[in-house]
């Protein structure tokens, strides 16, 4: 297969036929991420997907057995986006900054998921309750609980149960974004800061002689 | 109309056309709840229900036009016999103790929703983030907001956003408890107890010096 110059674009008419796989991999679903933010997933076809990709059917084909692949594909692309931003995010507090890394944490999935919530939703849809213990999930507990332990080693913090509040706060954090979501607010830091204030509250010890 | 007398029951094989509305309406959607729990929603037919119930069609169709508003029937009522489960939990409390209501308030929604979750998933399959605010929502938001603003004027806790924890305590409540369904835990009460120390951090002030 011939190499073509990095930075070289095709014209939209040419089929490009030359570009590495993992490239036209990447092509094709965009093509079909945006035509199912578009149109929706249902009245989207694969020749739809392989025009706006313009690539044959038989790439869809080599890739994907049915949409229902590709929807799956996107998902786990979605995940691993989302955790690569806010692991960007919370690379860039310092190390033994714990309370920072975990705001930073809240702050990113608050503004990642409501910058992203349509493709969330459409990857998703299928997926609520009926996978309940799903991998994806289980990626983004996992890194809260890293920053948790980081707290808890640094002697920080000392919570009960670092799963149970782990999973509060991706629970928490994930359902009232949601709220915000639906109110079609246009500035969520104001309300992520908030976020983080409350659940920072969870891993601080209380006043003694309050009530509990 | 002839009233029977409270108390007799039909035997099995008698069409009981004499019952209250409410009572028959009641049957029937305890018949076809029934049914979507053993065989699925799409697997049930009317003619299914109506037998399992033991009424005509047209009863039926005198109160729901189709299965969609028979289902939309059962997610109220589920919701209705869920707040009105942990209500009296947390009815069952001294009416000053807002600590110990809040407490009850979030062990009773890990209990109904462990003891319901197959009903729930029935009835809100389709609910997911495509009605982000969806009343049944806030109709528990309300009663915990209740809780927490008792505490408040009690001069109990001072929430810098009363409306965020809430959200945080709803929706990490309910996504903790799924993480339990998933784990199918046989005792699901220390879980709620943990659930409940750590929700409660998020109002008690946290201890002075402490970083956040």
């Amino acid at each position: 297969m011939q190499a073509k110059p990095s930075g070289t674009k095709s014209p939209a008419n040419h089929r490009p036929r030359t570009k590495p796989a993992d490239v036209r991999l990447n092509e094709l679903m965009n093509a079909a991420e945006a035509l199912f933010l578009e149109k929706g997933v249902d009245a989207t076809t694969i020749s739809d997907i392989v025009d706006a990709a313009d690539v044959a059917k038989g790439t869809f084909y080599h890739y994907f057995p049915s949409k229902n692949e590709m929807l799956a594909a996107l998902g786990s692309r979605y995940t691993e986006h989302f955790l690569a931003r806010v692991e960007q995010a919370v690379g860039s507090c310092a190390e033994d900054d714990w309370a920072g890394r975990l705001r930073t944490w809240i702050r990113a999935n608050v503004e990642t998921y409501v910058d992203t919530y349509r493709i969330h939703d459409i990857v998703y849809t299928n997926h609520h309750h009926h996978d309940r213990s799903n991998q994806d999930k289980n990626a983004i507990l996992k890194q809260l609980l890293g920053i948790i332990e980081g707290g808890i080693s640094a002697g920080l913090w000392a919570p009960e149960h670092p799963r149970v509040v782990a999973l509060l706060i991706y629970s928490g954090v994930h359902g009232a974004t949601d709220d915000v979501i639906a109110a079609q607010t246009n500035n969520c830091t104001p309300f992520a800061d908030s976020v983080a204030d409350a659940c920072l509250h969870m891993l601080t010890k209380p006043a003694s002689g309050q009530s509990r």
